[in-house]
This record gives structure tokens, sequence and C-alpha cells, in this order.
């Protein structure tokens, strides 16, 4: 376990203002990506959703070259990057100061390691009991009002179980706790439209283009427990594992694929994705 | 403007470890409630509020002599108490390490002052845009996850405005930003039952004591903008200002009350608060 490395606003440093926004509202956003010897796959991506999220919370988002220079003297090598913006520090009370600077941190840990057999015979999850919240205002976002994952979470501590779906409230089967999901069946791909809650991730963006580059098509629309039962195929995708088959979903479904020889929509996935990766 | 005093773990400082779950995820409660004179009215209500928002998130509250403790080395005098816990700082991902400490945090702040004028002639409000999100999970808890509460603060600067009154995503009148709210119409009191949405207050509490003790019915239904056009009386109340009587509403509703010698509910309830804001 590698401690991380820390800078704010790119000081050295691991101590933060208890008055931060941040702290009191979850009033921010963040990214997690990879750093593969040094490199970034997809910063552009990155920065970009960065930006928009901040824009959409009306936060100024701080420079890329100033998140590169944090990065660059954090020497990351191989590692998790995180970066995070918050509103800054503020009075009491929910009022911004329109003047206050924004806070930024970058953190670097240690980036997990994922078998190879996880890419070739899936992930087993679990159904969720907590469900995610319907928020329109705030969906797509990956802002730090975050107590549904939390909470979705800590209902299993089996290791062997490596993510949780998720309904919403309306009972949508939606994503996982840190992943998007896409199911496939009868040769195309469906996965929640993001519209009104979750998480719109930047490998989720990928693995739509690399559908569009098969020529498969993708239904982005309300998916139900039942297309859970009913699909060929189940896939997670996040910026760190990239795009994994799941195998078995405790609580909701058989397993996945219903053959294991059949498991064509993610093989063809995971190809197209190479030339993407390599961005 | 009096610079905050902070205790962190009982520790005179102001700065947080960055990988607090309180910042990564909004993962913590808090309290915020007056001081006077160096008494906490109502700190039996506010510390059983505590618990119980602890103990719904699954948080292990601090033990009330910290809390105390921490209060009296402050040594407020005539301020506002904050009060805040979170899961305590964690590696990367959700998962909590079931064995982390909390983090406890004891900031003040100066007061505001209220005059009497607000009082009698009651305050100005609007509507938000901004939707309150329906989370049943959530609903109740004075959580860390507020960016509802920041996004409909940010729709006004005007300083004659109060507060601002939110509907959640399903149309339903709920409460104000920073209050609850509560209608009188034909002599009865009307408040969302905030079962799947909303903080419960411990000043709203308070309010459905003192209809009590007065023999006024309260119903806590889902409200909507008819019911706020049609009352007779609006009143907001939180543990800073108490109760206040709503003068108007931008947006949604013409002056309350039709005539000024018509607040009867407010007087009376203001009148029968006053033996518990003895406790």
């Amino acid at each position: 376990m590698i401690a991380p490395q820390v800078l704010i606003n790119g000081e050295a440093d691991t101590m933060l203002d208890a008055r931060d926004r941040g702290l009191s509202y979850g009033d921010g956003v963040f990214r997690t990506l990879r750093c593969e010897q040094g490199r970034l796959p997809h910063w552009r991506r990155h920065f970009a959703k960065l930006q928009a999220d901040c824009l959409a919370l009306g936060i100024a988002c701080p420079a890329e070259a100033l998140w590169l220079s944090d990065i660059a003297r954090l020497a990351p090598g191989n590692a998790v990057v995180k970066l995070l913006v918050t509103r800054g520090v503020s009075m009491r009370g929910y009022a911004c100061e329109m003047a206050a600077p924004v806070t930024r941190l970058t953190l670097v840990s240690a980036l997990p390691s994922y078998p190879n057999g996880l890419y070739r015979d899936g992930v087993v999850t679990r159904l969720c009991d907590w469900r995610l919240t319907i928020q329109p205002g705030l969906a797509g976002i990956k802002h730090l009002n975050r107590l549904d994952q939390v909470m979705a979470r800590r209902e299993w501590s089996d290791p062997a179980i490596f993510d949780g779906l998720m309904l919403n409230t309306r009972g949508e089967l939606v994503e996982g706790v840190m992943s998007n999901l896409f199911l496939a069946c009868g040769g195309e791909l469906y996965t929640h439209p993001l519209d009104d809650c979750g998480v719109a991730g930047v490998t989720r963006g990928l693995v739509l283009e690399a559908a569009q580059v098969l020529g498969i098509a993708v239904h982005e629309v309300p998916l139900t427990l039942a297309h859970l039962a009913g699909a060929d195929e189940v896939m997670l995708c996040n910026s760190l594992v990239g795009l994994l088959p799941v195998r078995q979903c405790l609580g909701a479904a058989p397993g996945f694929p219903a053959s294991w020889h059949a498991r064509c929509l993610y093989m063809s996935l995971q190809d197209a994705l190479k030339p993407l990766q390599a961005e």
C-alpha cells in the first residue's frame, strides 16, 4: 500500500482548509484516471469532462497546464491519478463568494492490479439494495455528492465481488457503483441514457465510439432487471479497469454468457477499443 | 467578519487530511446550532439528531462529552456552532475501512443578526428553479451531500431575499434552501412529510410540538404551489433564526397574509415556542 501523494493548489501538502466547500457541501467535481509509464491515456477526454462538469456546477476549472504541471511533479509512473476541484473556501452558509479561488487537488495512489483472468472469465457482481438518486440537474456529472455510492458499497465486503449493480429510485438498471454498464442482446448494445441519474464516464464514451466503429447498434434506453436477466452478455467499464465482462450478478441473474464461447460483442469491443486506447 | 475557530478531533487546527471521505464523497453529517451567552438551546435534540443521522449512514457518532468539551474550549459566547462528522480518512475508492476513526470537526462563527422587523413583517422568499432530489434512503438526514442547496442558492444574490423555496423533482413544495416550511390554512398547519427528500430540522420538530400544545391540527402531506398560493400564512424555520413569517414568495404567490392583523397562527406558535426555547 503506497501512501498517496497530494498537491493542493500546486503545493506539496496533504492538508486542506476545514472550511472548504468540498467538505461542507460536496461542492466540487473529480476525475479518476490511469497513468501508464508516465502517460495519461485519453487525457484530452478526461480534461474535457472535468471542464464540462465544472461548467455544469458553475465552478471555474483550473487550466490544463496547471493539472499537467501537478501531475508531472508527482511523477506517477504507473498510478491512479485523481483530480479534484472544489468551489474553494467560504464562510458558513450555502451562498458562494463569487471571487473565492477554487481549490485544486491532485492525488496519486497505487494502481490496482487487475488479473488477466478478469478480462477472460468475467467478474462477479451483485445487485445493490440502495437505489440511485434521480436528479436531472446533476445527471452525468462526477461530483462530490457520492453518498449513493458509499451506501451501496457498504452492502458487501466479499473481495470476490467486483462491483454492485444499481437500480435508480424508479427501478431502472443504471450502472455499477464504480462503473458504467452495458448489456448485449441480439448482437446489439444497451445502456442507460443517464439523462436523469448516473455518471457519464469517459470509458463509457469510448465504448460507444468503439460500437460505432464496429457498426453495432447502441440503444441508450432505460433498462430493467428483465433486460439484465435476458442479456447475452453484460459488461462493466471505467477508466481504471477498461472494459470487463460480467459473468454473474448475484441476486439478479444467472451466469453470462450462456456459453463461454459466446462472448462475441465483448471480444469485438475490446479489439475496437485498442486503437482508441492508443490515443 | 470574525474568522471561524475550528477544532479537528479536539485539536486546535484548521486543516483537514485531503483524503478525508467528507471531501471525497460528502460522507458525513452535520449540525448547525446557536450558542447564546454560552448556552446551547435544545442541545439534547441537536445531539440526538446528530446521533440519528450518523446511525443512518453507519458512522460512529463521537460521544456527547467530546462535543461539549470542544464547544467549551472554543468558548463561543454568542455564536453559530457547527458540528461535523465524517467517516474519516480512507484510501481511494468507495469501500470503507471499518476500523478507521471518524473525523470530528467543531467550528464556531459569528451569529448573524436577525432584525426584529423580520419577525414582525416577514421575509421575502423566491421560488427556486432547482429541484430537490428524491432519495428515501437519505430523506431527513443533514448529510454533507448538499449540491441541491448550493445550486439553488446560486440562483439569487439579492440580499433582500431571505431564502428560496424548493420543489422536489416530483413538483411537491418541500422546504427552503436553509429552512423548513409551514403553511397555515383554515387555522391548520401543513408541512411536507419529508419521507423521501428534505432535511428534518430540530426547529421543525419544535414547531410540530408547539402546534400540538396549542391543539392546532398538523397535516404532514405533500404540498403543491396551489397550497402555497392559497395559504393564509407561510412560515420558515431553522435553528439559527427560529420561526419566521414569510410575506412574499417571488415568482409563486402574492403577499402573506391577506391582511397584516391576520398572522394568527404564527403569533400563537411563537408564543408556544417560548417555553420550549427555554429548554
